[in-house]
């Protein structure tokens, strides 16, 4: 049977031009076609989302939140088939789906005891005063839902910023209904997800239109929906190219819409003296750890490492190219993205020094690679600073701590920044500089690794994501898909429930 | 003495150039010469504003709060020269002088009462679990101000949105250094303003940079703050079409900066047939008030006045013509403001029809004027929802209920929307329209009146404002200028003060 789309509660496949996802371990093409979509079906998906959110976003905090519990449940009796398809179409392992399927079920449980109650909502109450004058108006201000958004869904993570992932869940808790534009690299996982979202939404009588997922692998869908005057807000996680047309897009709306783009990050570690001098065994195996994990296609993976240039040092980049050639090769999750990394590390071999694993690999299978470079190098070639995804590190050797500083000076804005050192004194200044670039600050740790709290702060200043004063990460994600109304002298009656 | 610019501490006039304010009740202009900015100068203001956040950022809450505390006693000492100049350059009268004064001296009490304590910087704490596989870590979220903000001076609030202004103020509490850029019309005001805060800036030994004031009457400078890459924010208050040129310029940058501007609106005010039937003449005189107020030049005065078509609205339309034309003609802000005021009413009678009050107006004296048109018209033509800076404003006479929510539904985001009514059921549907479009929603008063409190929302959907996500009026406008950063395992002594 063809894979279609979900227009709400409606399965819909008109067109009669098909595609597949792929098996990168295999090196092959899936047997099951997936209808492209249609401009009539885009905006059928549209008017229903729209028509939908005038409903939903009235429904209770208590009934929304028992509709994500539904969710947690339909996606527990098909856990084994989601896991199947995951590792199918993106060649990551059974471990990697296990733990991204459980950071998924967790983050929608947040949200469902998030909207229990309306305390999120923010509510302020200012009451009148009849005495003043002029007259001091009842004011009562709190947090509505924007409208229908479009999510689109992440090559890297198939559960946990897809169909159901971060944007979406946050979306939905604040009120908002959803579209879901499938990543065309794992449709059939994502329509397995669609169908267990849309049967806790069914169970719920939730509006015809809460929740809609469509297919396509050209970019005209993400195009028509981010334009589309109905839609109000976009939830992104891929590249800086990727989000950067959609923010273009967005703003280039006669009603601009925001975007909240979570783009690509270096995520650059900076390693002192002291560390070196008694832990370089250490944190060259934490950070061969970070690296290869996932084949290097998390976008907090560590891709440039700042060494002072000493003996020591040397000896740490020994240590940690040993331990990643060490490793095995990973599949990565497509011929393209195989490619793509394949090529970008060619072109840093023509600026730096390059050590690649030696050996054949199977097709798609990443080598992993590490560049070495001055910092007069890196300074030089503002290019060097750029995402690599896939298993690969830069370090920098830097003359003194001063050309260090100059090199984080650099940088662009970053999903996170980390230091490790031991015992000396951290000037104030690199502390102040590494806290300019970056949404997590780590101390003596590594920056894979994304706690589910609402301490977290995923997202940091342009271009590691569109707006860094959200994160993508953690309850708190859900003030993105917001705006405050003030209510002035509203009759009783016609109060909206939380500002009674 | 030529009045020059403040660069920091430093008065600056290396230009030979000069400009000049204006007089508008006198339909003259200044004596006082102005010196026009240098690219210079330019660069010395954002330098010095850059390295000042460095120092600024981390100054304890306590201590802005009492630097905050002395602007107020500063103005208080140069009242009468405020208002003096305030009225000198904005034709406005002694009593809005006084008014907005003390609004504006409110604002600045209220965020440096907000700041005394760190509580505003929602400080959020995850202990660390040594206990779980893997380790969680110690994470600790917090507000962090975003550095250097260029605010613009409003035309029509040379006091509460301009030197010290809400947006001033509110990126200044927040622990931005700030760029002035003055409204080329009250230049003078300004400077005296900006004079004052810099004497409470030394009297609290701030950074040299923390707050500079410059004066031009070209875009240039507009364009060169915006765009430089040590500019991390803006503040504007203006019309549309000045807030989508700055809007561009932030987003053309390499690295795009948020611009919270807020822009036109016309506040539609529908009242449905039971408050005239019994009300008329309340509604009338009120809503007369309102839109004659500072002449008409207020972001909140009802443009838009929808009502059925019978004979009782009929009856208030020519209450309300005869109560505008009884009020006085009012001076506008400037020639320039005047002239768009009256092409804009020339251009609206091509359309629809239009009662002036008769008689001879001075130069530079706004006559006030009502148009009236039936809904099909106003659909037919999109610009009559447009705002129009001045003493005037549109009944939008509506066949039935449904024709009057047509016309609801096809309006832009406004700052408010208001709904007047007695004893009718007012639909849903009704509600729901006008709730979608506005930031604020009066029921049956009068949308100028702007509260100063933190249950006040400023700020609506496009075009009203650039991001409706924010205010611009009340305690809660400072976190436009900040964004969270989380630390990670970060040691007690790298901790920031208010995240230990």
């Amino acid at each position: 049977m063809n894979i279609g789309h979900r227009i709400g509660y409606q399965v819909s496949d008109v067109s009669h031009t098909y595609f597949q996802s792929f098996n990168p371990q295999l090196n092959e093409k899936l047997p099951e076609l997936i209808c492209e979509i249609t401009a009539q079906e885009i905006e059928e998906a549209v008017n229903k989302a729209a028509n939908a959110f005038c409903l939903y976003q009235k429904i209770s905090g208590a009934k929304k939140a028992q509709f994500l519990k539904d969710i947690v449940e339909e996606i527990n009796l098909k856990e084994q088939q989601l896991i199947h398809l995951y590792c199918l179409e993106s060649g990551l392992s059974i471990e990697r789906a296990k733990i991204e399927l459980t950071r998924t079920l967790l983050q929608i449980e947040n949200f469902s005891n998030l909207i229990q109650s309306d305390t999120w909502r923010n509510a302020v109450k200012e009451k009148a005063d009849m005495g003043r004058i002029p007259i001091k108006p009842d004011l009562r201000k709190g947090l509505f839902p924007l409208g229908p958004v479009v999510v689109f869904g992440a090559s890297n993570f198939p559960f946990a910023y897809s169909t159901i992932g971060g944007d979406a869940v946050a979306a939905l808790a604040s009120g908002c209904t959803v579209i879901v534009k499938s990543h065309a690299m794992h449709v059939q996982t994502s329509d397995l997800m669609a169908d267990l979202v849309l049967k806790a939404a069914r169970k719920n009588e939730l509006p015809d239109g809460v929740f809609s997922h469509l297919n396509s692998q050209e970019i005209e869908l993400g195009k028509r929906l981010v334009q589309h005057p109905k839609v109000k807000a976009v939830g992104f996680t891929g590249s800086i190219n990727g989000g950067k047309a959609v923010m273009k897009l967005a703003q280039e709306r006669d009603i601009p819409i925001p975007v909240f783009a979570e783009m690509g990050s270096s995520n650059p570690v900076v390693i002192l003296a002291s560390a070196l001098e008694h832990d370089s065994d250490k944190w060259s195996t934490l950070l061969c750890d970070s690296i290869v994990n996932g084949a290097g296609q998390f976008c907090t993976k560590p891709g440039l490492i700042f060494v002072l240039d000493n003996e020591k040092s040397n000896e740490f980049i020994k240590q940690l190219r040993e331990k990643l050639f060490y490793k095995d090769f990973h599949c990565m999750l497509h011929p393209q993205i195989y490619l793509n990394y394949k090529k970008i590390v060619q072109e840093r071999a023509l600026k730096v020094e390059i050590y690649s694993k030696s050996g054949d690999s199977k097709p798609n299978f990443g080598i992993q690679a590490i560049g070495v470079c001055s910092d007069a190098e890196f300074c030089h070639h503002p290019e060097l600073q750029e995402e690599v995804f896939g298993p690969f590190t830069l370090v920098i050797k830097c003359r003194d701590i001063e050309k260090l500083q100059k090199c984080i000076a650099k940088l662009n804005g970053q999903l996170t920044g980390t230091l490790v050192y031991k015992d000396e004194i951290v000037s104030e200044e690199l502390i102040d500089l590494i806290h300019e670039k970056v949404g997590r600050f780590i101390f003596n740790g590594v920056p894979t690794g994304v706690e589910v709290v609402k301490a977290m702060q995923h997202g940091g200043p342009f271009p590691s994501s569109s707006d860094s004063q959200y994160t993508a990460v953690g309850i708190d994600s859900i003030y993105r898909f917001t705006r405050s109304v003030s209510y002035q002298n509203c009759p009783e009656n016609l109060l909206p429930e939380f500002l009674k």
